[in-house]
């Protein structure tokens, strides 16, 4: 194998598939990059078993070959060097050559008939929509997959494909986040998607206005993105039909600007903070007056905060308290400058969303004032 | 105690004085700010018993008065305030209010006659010099200041003063930083200032071509920066007489641009990277002959690099090893675009220093190759 390319398109390629390799797999092959030529195109592969990323450019190819090589290694001496062309060559002893300008590095290398090529699937279901849409969708719907793997299927998103519609739902026992976008489409199907293929899906879309392919096949799927395709198994079991949690009536409303309660949120938890645990541990209270929310929180040692946010307010007055955090990872996703945060009772989640549309909504779960 | 103050001015004192309150203390009151009014000034403490900073800063005062509080929460309410004036004020129960717009805080303080106010010490002799020459004297100084708590001698900075001459050195058993300024000055004085009051100091040095006062009195240096003063308790004992461990010959000099042997350094080490040991630890190895210098470094399972780099170069061929990380720390405070580096026999110390004068100078030990 030689191959000469610019390092520009390489890194491109690196950073697409290098995030399945962070895994702490025990088996060295794994945390290698499949590197193939194809005529005089260049594959780069990458694959946990779990989530493969294939990334193919066009490179001028001296010779056509295959190699494994350690992807940290690799793409940290790529990254490195000089913006220039680089000569990559597999040598007679499975060494691998790297030469830029006055550079040359040698790597060793593993056998790539050893390394698991990315499954050949036959897609059964495909949809198209655009890279925008989708990386907004997934940023939203991330913040609340669960990281705990007792109960596996939480860990993923919940895709759900039907007609002229697509939905991610997250669940993680304390929130529930839900996207929902309008695509052209004609067929309909659900999965679930763990969490670490839509965090690497989430880094390799662009954002350049390009469709992308989201198909699935049994109990795999299928994202097609530019010159990179992702395979990721899909989660089994049923998830929760989320319909059923989501509070259908509101007895009180608030109509915020959400950099303002962000920001307010932000400094009325400082108090909270417990320097001997580490963390923060004192719910923050909303009490909701007519136009008019004060958010409070008492920490240790008599330390008290107080914010107050003169806004729209409708239905009932209230008293609730909050984990900050969990808010905050909500109200950060929300890209609208303002929004509604609905609430039922003192003991019943309240909900976040848009003033203009329904493409989201955040569920957060109270905390139980003991006062 | 009530003052108002704008934001600003007090994030300036708090971003000087902070640091102190970082260590790890077990002493509450040593993770306090001291806060006091004097007529229409505010003065901000903060001591570890072994390094105090005071910031006196001008202030609308409305009740004079003195309180300790904790500094983290403290300051990052205040740093989260809107930007507008602050209301500070202590009520009847020893709490603290501050009030921005319309957020209110509460902290619990502590009793200001327990905090160590700064000694009153009396300078017997002092120089001033420019915060800028002080600062980049400083910044390459520090690269070389022990951790190592059995020598302590050696987790601080030797200054020399003596006419016209203001010197800085380090050693760290590995390398040695040295550098020197000329100032306009009468007297003489040597002494041993701990490493962490310098990092402090760095930080607080403005480089807005101010002077600066050092002064020393027995067992204590005083730093008097713009309304900042800083005193810290001195290392005792006898430091290492510098001059008598820098080779006064070289065999060998090659001149380099810093940029481009910094890059060919951080390069040519990755292959040295093992994974396992999660560090590097192969040397780099310099091969220097009429013109050229040769990086290369081997790593594990037979990973090499090389890097050339055509350069002036002086005197013998030679074959040295070094490790990358101290290198690299000498070369990254070097602040010059071209330097010289002379190097002795393949075990002697070789020397990193500027073209054009004496300012500075860094000494670093090689590695013994083993081949």
């Amino acid at each position: 194998m030689k191959i000469l390319c610019e390092k520009e398109k390489l890194i491109k390629g690196l950073n697409s598939i290098q995030g399945v390799t962070n895994s702490k797999t025990t088996l060295p092959i794994l945390q290698g990059i499949l590197i193939q030529t194809n005529n005089n195109e260049v594959k780069l592969t990458t694959n946990d078993n779990e989530l493969g990323i294939e990334y193919i450019f066009s490179c001028n190819v001296k010779e056509q070959g295959a190699i494994v090589v350690d992807s940290k290694m690799f793409s940290e001496i790529i990254r490195k060097l000089p913006d220039s062309e680089i000569k990559i060559e597999l040598k007679n002893n499975n060494i691998l050559e790297i030469e830029c300008l006055d550079s040359l590095y040698k790597l060793s290398t593993m056998n790539p008939e050893e390394f698991p090529e990315l499954p050949v699937i036959e897609i059964e279901k495909s949809i198209k929509i655009s890279d925008v849409k989708l990386k907004s969708m997934i940023k939203k719907s991330i913040i609340a997959i669960s990281l705990d793997e007792t109960k596996p299927i939480f860990t993923g998103c919940l895709l759900e494909v039907d007609k002229n519609n697509i939905k991610l739902v997250s669940i993680d026992g304390f929130r529930l986040a839900y996207t929902n976008e309008t695509i052209n489409n004609n067929t309909e199907f659900k999965c679930v998607i763990p969490g670490k293929t839509l965090n690497e899906i989430n880094k390799i879309l662009p954002e350049e206005g390009i469709d992308v392919t989201i198909g699935i096949a049994n109990n795999q799927v299928m994202f097609l993105i530019d010159n990179c395709k992702v395979i990721s198994r899909l989660l089994e079991g049923e998830f929760l039909n989320y319909e059923t949690v989501i509070p259908k009536t509101k007895d009180t409303r608030i109509k915020v600007k959400t950099q303002e309660i962000i920001k307010a949120l932000e400094r009325v938890s400082l108090v909270s903070f417990s320097i001997e645990e580490k963390s923060r541990k004192f719910p923050v209270k909303f009490a909701i007056t007519v136009g008019k929310l004060t958010l409070t929180c008492d920490g240790k040692n008599g330390n008290e905060s107080k914010e107050e946010l003169y806004l729209e307010t409708e239905g009932k007055d209230l008293n609730i308290g909050f984990n900050h955090k969990y808010l905050l990872d909500a109200l950060k996703a929300c890209d609208d400058e303002e929004i509604y945060i609905d609430y039922g009772s003192n003991i019943a989640p309240c909900l976040i969303k848009p003033i203009e549309n329904e493409s989201y909504l955040f569920m957060v779960l109270p905390v139980r004032l003991t006062e």
